[in-house]
């Protein structure tokens, strides 16, 4: 070991420096619930012991410099116990946490005295924007996941850069987790890849309390759990007095981190909600707020009953933890610098992790157009996606087991796996929800050292939703590739033809969905997702099956930022067609029928991405759309959100059907003749109102 | 047993056959992959011993009567393996699936002659509509939720009304499952459930054949399934040659129906994907066509090698299932007949229950409003709910462990358990993906016999969703209760404030969201929910957390059926606020405020559900948004379907915060102050378009 051991450091503690510790934290989280009538108290409460065994005992962190590169990453996985992790943060000197923002916790939240909102660090649930806070949780099973995504994070760096006698990686993840995360899908997905990677750098904390939301845990489960952790291929551990005792908890980990079975780590501690409050061991501890008794029975070390405060014994136990951090951090720093001497190369490569730095914009910018016959965007997405796994070494990719089909190229030999993890493809497996889950934990273990990317089919990232959302609520960076978009997407029938999901995709806040038509937009595709404005936003980028049947020769790659674009111009228009995707093909070959033969003269607009479009100027927005009366999305989605900008839609308002893209397309009157033909009766229609908009059949 | 075992009333079938029909099925298969160029061949030609063992010898059905109350039920989880169903069905006789339906297999599906489209029944995935197909598979996972539905069902039925000496529910489930669905989170859920409520009656046929999609299977799995399953509570049996021997999967099925375990089953049955093909054991047999010598190779018992037929041989041996069905049944309804001689108003009841008629519309519109105090949506629901429950014997509910958060009532003495299969209250867990997918199994166990009920906050439908879709898409009528919607849902905070997830539900096909905003709309949406006219239409009945401030007289229970009405009339309005949920109270304020003081006439709809409003006739809906140039929608989620009736809205454009309701609703400009300031600004903008919608700041 070149850190330190962070006990070696500290004067040996007593036991009754964890007691009292453990009396003082818990009755801070009484008066947290008191304070506003109510909060998650019961499994914070019970989970004190844990805490202080991680905290005090157990964890490399910085106080002081929370973004400390390698320190060891805590997940609260069961987010609603935050309070937890709050006082936390507090006792353990986070400057940021004070006891008055602790005081905020559960508060209503009403404006100050000038009309400002206040803000909190004390959310109802914990949010990454706060110093300590390493990931946001709250909707169980997620953080598991994040966790995941996490140790995959610090063992492929580990695996990159450390050195015989040089390790300068060397993060350890600890995970909480309650009854609820580990019924949750996407948990079971998580710690089957944790097993099936072997990540033992990964220690999950059950606070294993036997009590629901509803009721006692019996009346809704009756695994045995220690058995299926094993049988997922985890080191299973068990501590029976969680409630009382930090010692056994401590021995626990200490055994955790000297296991040398490759294996992630599973602690199955025994304890009690609320315990020593008046609801313990019942649902009633799940939420709500405490009497006096129950406060009254948890006094400070000094003999106090005033709210809101550690006693001096407890305060002076966790003085040493900033001290520790300066020194954890200064040892880090000395280590780096010896390494930068012995290493310059991967010194400066892992400075530039650290740093986030990404410029690929000249790369995508100069990229040699496709030539030949149009491709499928899906297929020219995988040649410009390995054209940046060969110069973004911060990519770390994955798919869902749809990798050949999403056309994302071979890469067999970037595996990452438990033999090789300085791999950068992760193969998740059949499990979309953690996929997209652990990949918020890559993104999350330091801003910009990771892009993650995944893959599966549009209408699987229905299944990864969840942490989809997750990662926009929380401002991380990952690309999500989902191919085999709309009723084109091959023969799979209904179940497969995403018809409304975009609808989701499109209304989520700090989400780009990119539809690129093309190989030139598939590239300005990739331009806006990896662009510095879009650092802190995910996006999807939406792509099809087949390839389009002509070329357009005016789409830009330059254009797919402003969010939608004139590709098909004309004077005094009256139609503009608004497409994207597969269908801006069918968009132009409609408007070159409508202006030739038909005699309505009609304007085309590519809008890959409407969100962007939104944020552009009304005067570009204006022009783009411009003064045809009748503006008019092309989409084979159920349009929703293309009512903002379109005076009518030809969209789908059905599931789909088991055929081709072509066949598909015409049964359901969205190939160019339809288009046409719909356009036309429209147009010539005397029911067209200015005002409202309508679906044309 | 009442019924006669299945292999007692057929003749003795000798090796041979069942070596013959398995080879001419596989050859079927490989026919029906090469004639439109490809198909999902590789596990169901690894499945047909299987299927052969369960179709021929072990499940109890009627060809000649798909829809016959007392059959087994059949679930592909595996979906793709789509043909073998078809080939199976066709094999058994049921008369729809002849060969020549087996010809369009995975046909592009061009028009015939006249224009119309081609119509399949052999679409890529099984679809429900089709004769034999028991429910909608494809996205993996579900089935096996699907599954456990059906056996709850099952279950339930029996423990309500078999008598010693009357089993007239004796319907067993038989699931097979891939390597896929194993992986996914919502099979875990299902299968924790299974075990959980000891589910004998359910029987899970895994075809381990070790190959995804990308690769082996061991890239992506390290677990020992079995071992998982056993912790979980199932049954576990092996099965080491399910290439060749029909015999020992037959061994295996007598095995799991005579266990007295009072567990689920779980066969574990090793095969080969595209077994005895030039693609055998690789993932290049998952999906393809197959060459002249793979075809060659599976020569049928006639010696012939046409394409598309069966031996006389396998013909003879599929035979008896004709017979064997009418027989089974007659004997049933002979069964019924002296059941109903002993047990008159049991038999009453289970023809009501058979039947399905539904008639509530009565009980809902006499229903007593509530006269004090305006309640909170979720807690006047739970009344509705509660005196439903106590009239409708085929309501099956169940929650994701926020049974007391969403205020669905007492229904202890109603729980369905391993003790209590005739209680009608599932305990889900936290497993809100199985939730949706179990309770479409209840659903489609027969038609209108369940009515199954789901519950949780409406953010947690999102991990849902897959599950909600496929009971839209299935026409499957579940209704899902979502409280705590909007950023009105307590102090969470934004991981737990769905601004954005109405988009997905509100565009999904065949769904009906609706969102009321009293007491009164809350019985209306139930009116609507349960209308006959609803029958196969799933709905979500959104809920706020807290009650409204304000009593609105004019809301209507029978108007929620139009979608939307007129609450606020005001002749020559300026402006039309278009509302719902708990948003609608602060309209109305707006409103007052807005046509009084302020002098800009105002009136007020309440829209509880888009889609029905839709679909009303247009001079209706012309009425109801009036003509006033302003028509503005009030909703806290970001507005994108209501840009189809709306010139503006005043919404969400991010995500939520940690705060109270009331000062989440202030803090987002969504209270009756903030709304009646941005018309008032809107309307004296000189900015205001008529063509564009926009979004008041």
């Amino acid at each position: 070991m070149t850190i330190p051991n962070q006990q070696s450091n500290m004067k040996r503690t007593s036991l009754s420096d964890n007691d009292q510790a453990v009396t003082d934290l818990r009755r801070l989280i009484i008066d947290c619930c008191r304070q506003n009538g109510g909060g998650h108290g019961g499994s914070a409460i019970g989970m004190v012991p844990l805490a202080v065994a991680l905290w005090r005992h157990t964890m490399r962190f910085n106080p002081r410099n929370p973004e400390w590169f390698d320190r060891d990453r805590f997940v609260l996985s069961n987010g609603h116990a935050a309070i937890l992790l709050y006082i936390m943060l507090h006792a353990a000197g986070y400057p940021e946490m004070t006891m008055d923002e602790l005081r905020k916790y559960a508060s209503p939240k009403t404006p100050d005295r000038n009309g400002q909102w206040e803000a909190t660090l004390c959310h109802g649930h914990p949010e990454i924007e706060v110093p300590g806070v390493e990931v946001t949780t709250g909707p169980l099973g997620q953080g598991i996941a994040n966790a995941v995504g996490l140790a995959i994070a610090s063992k492929h760096l580990a695996a990159v850069f450390n050195k015989p006698g040089h390790r300068v990686i060397s993060s350890k993840i600890y995970c909480t987790t309650g009854d609820g995360c580990l019924q949750e899908g996407v948990a079971q997905e998580a710690m089957a890849i944790a097993g099936h990677l072997g990540l033992d750098n990964l220690i999950l904390c059950y606070d294993n309390n036997q009590v629901t939301c509803d009721g006692p845990l019996s009346w809704i489960v009756s695994e045995d759990t220690n058995s299926k952790m094993r049988a997922l291929g985890w080191n299973v551990l068990d501590v029976w007095d969680g409630d009382d005792s930090v010692e056994e908890i401590l021995a626990a980990l200490r055994l955790a981190q000297m296991s040398t079975s490759k294996k992630p780590t599973f602690i199955n501690i025994r304890t009690t909600i609320g315990y020593g409050t008046s609801r313990a061991g019942t649902f009633r501890s799940h939420h709500g707020t405490y009497t006096d008794e129950d406060a009254a029975r948890f006094t400070n070390g000094d003999g106090d009953s005033v709210s809101h405060c550690l006693s001096q014994q407890t305060r002076d136990f966790f003085l040493p933890l900033i001290e520790q951090g300066n020194v954890l951090e200064s040892g880090w720093n000395e280590l780096v610098s010896t390494y930068a001497e012995s290493f310059p190369q991967d010194a400066q490569h892992l400075r530039s992790r650290i740093s986030g730095q990404l410029d690929v914009q000249d790369l995508l910018k100069t990229m040699n157009p496709n030539v030949g016959d149009p491709l499928a965007t899906r297929q020219w997405n995988g040649a410009v996606f390995n054209t940046l796994m060969d110069n973004v070494s911060s990519m770390v990719a994955g798919g869902a087991d749809l990798w050949n089909s999403n056309q994302m190229g071979d890469q067999s030999s970037r595996i990452l796996g438990r033999d090789h993890y300085a791999g950068r493809v992760v193969r998740y497996g059949i499990r979309e929800h953690a996929m997209a889950a652990i990949s918020n934990g890559i993104a999350a273990f330091h801003p910009g050292s990771f892009i993650p990317v995944t893959a599966t089919f549009l209408m699987f990232y229905l299944y990864a939703a969840p942490g989809v959302r997750m990662g926009a609520l929380s401002h991380l960076r990952v690309i999500h590739v989902a191919t085999h978009d709309s009723i084109g997407e091959g023969q799979n029938g209904p179940t497969h033809q995403p018809v409304e999901v975009d609808s989701l995709f499109r209304a989520m806040p700090n989400l780009l969905y990119i539809r690129p038509a093309d190989e030139e937009e598939v590239i300005g595709a990739w331009m806006c997702a990896l662009g510095n404005e879009n650092k802190n936003v995910p996006s999807i980028i939406s792509l099809a099956r087949d390839p389009p049947s002509v070329r357009i020769p005016t789409t830009s790659r330059d254009s797919v930022a402003l969010g939608g674009y004139v590709v098909l111009e004309l004077d005094n228009a009256l139609v503009t067609l608004v497409s994207c995707g597969s269908e801006l093909q069918c968009a132009v070959m409609a408007a070159r029928k409508l202006a030739g033969e038909l005699g309505i003269p009609t304007r085309v607009v590519s809008m890959p991405c409407i969100s962007l479009f939104e944020k552009q100027a009304e005067t570009y927005q204006k022009a783009v759309l411009s003064d045809s009366p009748h503006i008019v999305s092309v989409e084979a989605y159920v349009s929703t959100i293309w009512a903002r900008l379109c005076t009518a839609s030809i969209s789908m308002d059905s599931f789909g059907y088991s055929g081709a893209g072509s066949a598909n397309f015409r049964r359901f009157g969205l190939d160019g003749d339809s288009i046409a033909r719909k356009i036309q009766r429209h147009v010539q229609s005397t029911h067209v109102t200015a005002k409202r908009w309508v679906r044309l059949e």
